[in-house]
């Protein structure tokens, strides 16, 4: 949590966000009202908060990592435009993203080039998403996978995994983290292209592949910038 | 910066650093003794801060934005590779990288899948770079470019405005933005790919160049998701 963050949280009157991510902050909340609402709840809980803010009040969304990454940024100033409301006072605090907070947990993986890429078809066809995971491995991109797997699509990582290997060693370092930097509920594992569909991937992972560089040095998984030590 | 930063800054005994980070700090600073470096000097400063915390001190290596990317955990790793040290005790810390920085500014640019490529060839073959963003391009990736243009090659970045012009329209939004989220350093600009290169762009500014879908809305870049509303 940034400090920009922990001085607008007591500046709000209401706290609008799906219950999962409200529960992360709720340690550090004292006098604000809460709207929490379920998954999938994307333009309600924008809805209800431009309602709020249009009313006068001070109100944040929150949203998990980065809410500029996959996150309510966008939708909010989309339902913003819809409701012809654009020029309410908006500011976007930009946060860790899981690519970043799941790195640190690794090593130093993305120390090169890398390509971010959510493997959720919900909203973008899965063709749209298998064409950029293609060139993205042929570019050598090291890869951060959000939204690897879940019930509704098993098998889009295990695709992902050949498309990879037609471009990359099977031994390419491969991190899994799970929650990353939320305590114990996190979880780590360093694997390789060939092994890691093998290990627990659930939609609260992010899947960190490795460059043609990456190399494993002691617990940690490392993309070497390339530097002469 | 952020809650975990401000803590470990308290315990630490030493911070080293590049001096233009170091002074963005500075303000935060106590009682810390500061071992500010130059630029280009990175293989220097981890081993003055390996030398330290070999002595048993405990040791801060300052980076910009997020150590994780393009930043100095990777070469703090093959330091300790390189002297036989790994075990080393070491906790890397991410923090809110340019990209996220700068889209922050910028509205809602990075709402789907992004390539995050560096222009700087003192450590990579131009070739490499190219033949990335030739590939990006083509699986419509927005981008977020660092290192940019630097006085030995300023001619990188309108190599990348062909390439992308020949997979986007003139019309694609572009941003870019210098010194993000530095107070009164910072400037935003939003522009095209057809005209961004004849702004201002050094190594100080990032450039996020949009997808097919990207548009502008009010004062806002944004990248939709893909809701209904």
């Amino acid at each position: 949590m940034t400090a920009r963050v922990q001085s607008v949280l007591n500046e709000v009157k209401f706290i609008v966000g799906y219950k999962t991510y409200i529960n992360l902050i709720r340690p550090f909340l004292t006098h604000q009202e809460i709207v929490a609402t379920g998954m999938r709840q994307e333009i309600d809980r924008c809805r209800e908060a431009i309602r709020l803010a249009a009313e006068g009040h001070k109100v944040a969304i929150v949203s998990s990592g980065d809410a500029g990454v996959y996150g309510m940024a966008g939708i909010i100033i989309e339902c913003l435009e819809q409701e012809g409301l654009i020029n309410l006072p908006l500011e976007i605090i930009p946060g860790v993203t899981a690519a970043s907070a799941s790195a640190s947990m690794l090593g130093a993986p993305l120390m090169h080039d890398f390509a971010v890429i959510s493997l959720s078809d919900l909203l973008t066809p899965w063709e749209v998403i298998e064409k950029r995971v293609r060139l993205a491995a042929e570019a050598d991109f090291i890869f951060a996978i959000y939204n690897p797997k879940s019930n509704g699509r098993p098998q889009h990582i295990e695709t992902v995994r050949k498309m990879v290997l037609d471009f990359r060693s099977p031994d390419t370092p491969v991190g899994l983290v799970r929650e990353a930097l939320r305590g114990e509920e996190s979880s780590v594992q360093i694997t390789t292209l060939e092994d890691f569909t093998n290990h627990p991937i659930d939609m609260l992972t992010t899947v960190i592949i490795g460059n043609s560089q990456t190399r494993i040095v002691g617990p940690y998984m490392v993309t070497p910038r390339g530097y002469k030590l």
